[in-house]
């Protein structure tokens, strides 16, 4: 099992744990897919732009309103969710769900998701 | 008492209902501040013009993943949360938080000072 297949393994852990999410990826901090797990209906490059643009702006939020180095971002829409968290400095994991996502739930599953994708990236 | 004057009055309240609140504005969606309570360490110019940017692209990016109209943006840090809550759809209530603040609580009293705000707004 190659490094993508073990992190696509991962997000399909997470989204069986979690049903409430629609897709998942694992996105560089430049914008860059490494890996996804997406419905057809979803393009990776829409995902990847919009949290790597996400990211960018929140990070520089985070610091100039001093609130420290960036753990999450969370989007809340009347239709659903859009979650990032960090994975080490470099990665972020970016969640979609339906609005009846438990916000507390989808938090604790992907935190430990993103503790598996970590070992597998670093 | 006059209309910033009531606006500032919900922000205080809402601040002494949730203490680990250290600042909170309401801003319009051109990024300028309505009314504010803010401690003297922190610039409204600066609460302004990032919760003006936050919200232009958290709404483009929940139009964009089909989460629908935008309902509220956080962003945690080590140190810190920031929460913007819409206001009507002209402004935005943004909220800056220490770490341990729970967030459950902050957005029940933000939604609460929310409603207070639209009413004085609109």
């Amino acid at each position: 099992m190659n490094r993508r297949e073990e992190l696509v393994g991962h997000l399909r852990k997470l989204q069986a744990a979690a049903p409430e999410i629609e897709a998942s990826a694992v996105v560089s901090l430049d914008g860059l897919i490494i890996a996804s797990n997406l419905p057809d209906a979803v393009e990776p490059d829409r995902v990847s732009a919009m949290s790597a643009a996400l990211l960018a702006l929140s990070m520089r939020i985070s610091g100039e309103l001093n609130r420290g180095l960036l753990e999450q971002v969370f989007i809340r829409g009347l239709d659903g969710d859009i979650l990032l968290m960090a994975v080490g400095e470099d990665a972020v994991l970016t969640v979609i769900s339906k609005r009846e996502a438990k916000l507390g739930m989808v938090q604790y599953y992907m935190k430990r998701a993103a503790r598996d994708i970590a070992k597998v990236l670093f």
